[in-house]
């Protein structure tokens, strides 16, 4: 077990997120893989909270996850898993010796950040962020809407709220099944993402993939994609996965509900 | 000079690009910069080269940069920068040797792969694969697409030859007035992108920025983006960059025309 303390023996780093699914996964199972010793903030996306001015003097962009080391401050979610590699070598490491392997894990990282979390992000959006901003009055909601500072996101929210269109649903479906079957074919042949050894490739796609045999049980089934089943299975039978689901809640809106 | 020879002193690496420009530019900057003795396979665009058999052996993607070595391949241009590093510490250091520069140079590089190069690129695709691909008849336009294997870059192609939707044309210019305002706000303060140091997150942004100051003249100039602009002069005064420019062709069809 790592700890990084400051001089008073105080904790340093301090990890603000929301629940263990999607982006906000991917740290919080580094650092729970990894034994670090981390301050976890858990915001609260219902209230808006990456949202609020005081998470923004952090992340200007309102954007979780992000790592706060000493005076630093670490965000984009794949960027802050490297960071942690970097920073904090313990000997559970989650990215591989070699530099090969290291490209490998990075091609797999920047596919995830790409592709395969937007489509799926889209349906999650479509079905659960919808209905926590339809109760708002259109005063409200606008005043939700003035406080995002990533003009793409006042979109989303707006597309939340009125209603995505069926083409943009129909596009990002077809997404989703060809993700889930890059992933399955890979993973018939290899028991993770880069072959040999569990790294931040299989974090990060598991931090996406992880609930898609609930959410999406008519692509994600032990008849369609076995191996991507066996594969979600086995991290989620790891140790540090039990812990982390056990000590930090998933939101209600997340893709269990 | 570093060379890295195989077991008979035949050179390892090999790299297959089209000319310096966008991601294509890269990796070749990279290996101009780190002084890296690597065969350079220039593919040509307009002869579709890059969706032919031999190089989908390659690449199954049908997309450069792709670098060989030895018997290993990496693509994503992005990715084979940081494995340039990974590989060949040569003195030439193009990414910051501690933990926070390291994050902050993939927070840029990042940034280009997933918004500034594709809103840049759709207007490249406008302007200039448009042409290239009106010439042909139906009969060989379809033949062309069916050699693709990204379904995205199936659909790119056909905009280009069918016209882009002006919305979507408006869009991405503001996503590129949007794009060039952040950069040159970031280097009002700061010479390089990594405050410090030149590092590859320079490298990737000049990849794309490159040429601005000429297709995108009313958007990249002296009196709006002072800052950008010196940055981009500046990175064309390094002697690597002459070298690249005068070793290696642009396409005629490039920003630059």
């Amino acid at each position: 077990m790592v700890i990084p303390l400051g001089e008073d023996n105080t904790i340093m780093l301090k990890l603000y997120s929301f629940g263990p699914a999607a982006n906000s996964m991917k740290p919080l199972l580094t650092v729970f893989e990894k034994g670090l010793d981390v301050e976890k903030h858990r915001l609260d996306p219902a209230k808006f909270e990456h949202h609020t001015d005081w998470f923004k003097a952090i992340n200007p962009r309102g954007q979780v996850p992000a790592l706060v080391d000493g005076d630093k401050v670490v965000t984009e979610s794949t960027v802050i898993c490297e960071y942690l590699e970097d920073e904090y070598p313990t000997e559970v490491a989650l990215r591989p010796a070699d530099s090969f392997g290291k490209a490998q894990m990075r091609i797999w990282t920047k596919w995830v950040d790409e592709y395969f979390c937007w489509c799926v992000s889209t349906i999650g959006w479509h079905r659960y962020v919808g209905n926590m901003v339809k109760s708002l009055s259109d005063a409200e909601f606008e005043e939700k809407v003035k406080a995002i500072p990533v003009i793409e996101q006042q979109v989303k929210w707006r597309r939340a709220r009125e209603g995505f269109p069926q083409d943009m649903l129909d596009e990002e479906m077809r997404k989703i099944a060809y993700s889930v079957r890059k992933l399955d074919d890979h993973l018939a042949d290899h028991e993770w993402l880069v072959p040999g050894q569990y790294t931040l490739a299989d974090i990060c796609n598991f931090a996406i993939a992880n609930g898609m045999q609930f959410g999406f049980a008519e692509l994600v089934n032990k008849q369609d994609t076995p191996h991507l089943v066996r594969w979600i299975e086995q991290i989620n039978e790891r140790p540090a996965v039990k812990q982390m689901f056990a000590q930090v809640e998933l939101e209600k809106l997340g893709p269990r509900e």
